[in-house]
């Protein structure tokens, strides 16, 4: 699905604070002091029902993880995201802190952003001494040192195909330039990866293993490259960037092809069950992945009230006032509660 | 204890590999293929009795950790660390991580590292552009933009006093240089700490969660300095550096003064009889701290490949053949093989 940013909204107003991001369910608990606990947070697009949790040895958070560990994850995670190999596969403990490191992997030149999207990497890029410039359409992105883009997007799900990011990045080539593409959302969005693509040499993939797990706070992310920028991204995180917990959760959930197609049905089942929620509420739906939906409406800061009040948090956009992005809730008391809060009962 | 390094050791000799770093199990397996197991790694310095892990709700792994919870952590550490406040700390995943960020705040120019010492430093500091010169005693440090001392040192234990790091410092920043010190260690030193001195605008000191607390495997650490340098490590840490299980456990286990004050006690006398041991088995205890002692022998590659064989890992140095490193045994049939490796029985 394709939104076209509104080219009116000027590119880099500042995001509201404290709900810049999501998740801040402290902040939204100050700003409706009234609302009934507990507090539903459908303010991000991470996957509510997470992976089951394995029993975990004590050994795991006492001792350093070893090398063979680390690379045995790399191993699944390259089978899981179709890299070509483990050498093509970074661990880290988040994408988030991936970023700057990332744009470093060019000297400071001239970036570009496929917008509206995800606010870190401007910022991350800018910290790595790039001039940033965000860019309306993906064409825009052929002439960078640095081309940034997230796929499927963050927050409309635009999708941008391969062979458009392989044109780009074959342009880029041409002036040493990499393509970073986020692929923070891409498990729900298999068929667009360029994970198998990456052995060329200026493809960075970045892939959230959080997200689709429901792992948020076991911090734990992936770039997947070429060996040679591999080993530069291994180089700056250090020999044990990756906690030992996330290290073997992180194994046991991406070797899961069982859990992994379940959870991609039900996904798309309760993706499709908000989208009518939201109908019937007179939310247009105007894009979104089936981790999260983006909704349009003249009324969407009297909705962002009116759900935080009732106690549910969403996400909202400085720059895009009318939009709304619902994540999942986690279970029917949380389906039912949205529902009422909307006015459908 | 102070130790003069060997001046006649190369200062940049290659670390033995596959066991640079300690704690590589697998890689002594590898080695020792016929020894009992399970093997005992006494080739860290991490704490083998580790804090008791508290029960943790199933949402820390689930949820992105709020900016409330890591304020919390970072206030914790900063009582526990004598650091001034909470504005004064930087929780990151390990200090480890930390390492090219905390080089990075000064632009590329001469790194002075005070030998020998842990050889992260070296390679950190190289990636972030400096130029490197390992200097042989604390004056050394004054004439650099980036000074690295690590205190107590790893592995000889050597202690620079407060008062000679303070005069280091203000040197230092005549030319806008900052001094970093690596604490790693200080839990177990705890007078020798600059924690309390990060308000001048110049000292960074890094503080490893993982060694005293013996949880290492959670990947926790801290930067210590003014709030200034803080929020240029954070910036580039992002908002969900650190995993929510560490932020929970570093919580309880940071606020817990009952039980530091009993580990202190019982490191001082188990370093105490591990003394004792190798002094027995004819190894000069050279050095060290009550989470390791460094031993130094003409025998000591006989006796490293004596205790590999019997199921012991410790720790080698490439450029101090005659030593090796001996961290703790974790229980009473650690220490029966240890001394029984050791010919003692």
């Amino acid at each position: 699905m394709l939104i076209r940013p509104q080219t009116t909204a000027p590119a880099q107003a500042p995001m509201l604070e404290p709900l810049a991001h999501g998740g801040e369910l402290a902040a939204a608990r100050r700003m409706f002091p009234a609302a009934p606990e507990p507090f539903i947070d459908l303010s991000t697009g991470i996957n509510p029902q997470p992976y089951p949790l394995p029993a975990l040895r004590s050994e795991i958070f006492a001792r350093l993880p070893d090398r063979a560990s680390i690379r045995a994850l790399a191993a699944v995670a390259a089978a899981a995201y179709g890299a070509p190999s483990a050498d093509h596969v970074a661990p880290a403990p988040g994408t988030q802190i991936l970023l700057p490191h990332v744009a470093a992997l060019v000297p400071p030149g001239r970036a570009a952003i496929l917008r509206t999207t995800y606010a870190e990497h401007a910022r991350a890029v800018t910290l790595a001494g790039h001039d940033v410039n965000e860019v309306a359409d993906a064409d825009g992105l052929a002439h960078a040192d640095l081309a940034i883009v997230v796929n499927p997007n963050n927050p409309d799900g635009r999708v941008v195909d391969k062979a458009t990011l392989l044109r780009i990045a074959k342009d880029l080539r041409l002036r040493d330039g990499i393509l970073v593409v986020d692929e923070s959302f891409a498990d729900v969005a298999h068929g667009a990866s360029l994970a198998g693509e990456v052995d060329r040499d200026n493809i960075v993939v970045l892939r959230s293993f959080g997200k689709f797990y429901g792992l948020a706070g076991l911090r734990l992310g992936f770039a997947l490259a070429a060996p040679e920028l591999i080993n530069r991204i291994e180089a700056v995180l250090g020999p044990w960037a990756v906690a030992g917990p996330a290290i073997e959760i992180g194994k046991a959930a991406l070797g899961d092809n069982e859990w992994r197609q379940q959870t991609l049905n039900r996904l798309a089942m309760d993706a499709k069950r908000l989208d009518g929620l939201l109908a019937d509420a007179g939310l247009a739906v105007v894009g979104g992945t089936s981790l999260y939906r983006l909704a349009e409406s003249s009324n969407a800061t009297e909705c962002f009230n009116r759900l935080g009040r009732a106690g549910i948090l969403v996400r909202r956009f400085a720059e895009q006032p009318q939009w709304l992005r619902f994540g999942l809730p986690a279970d029917e008391t949380a389906w039912q509660r949205l529902s009422d809060a909307l006015g459908l009962n």
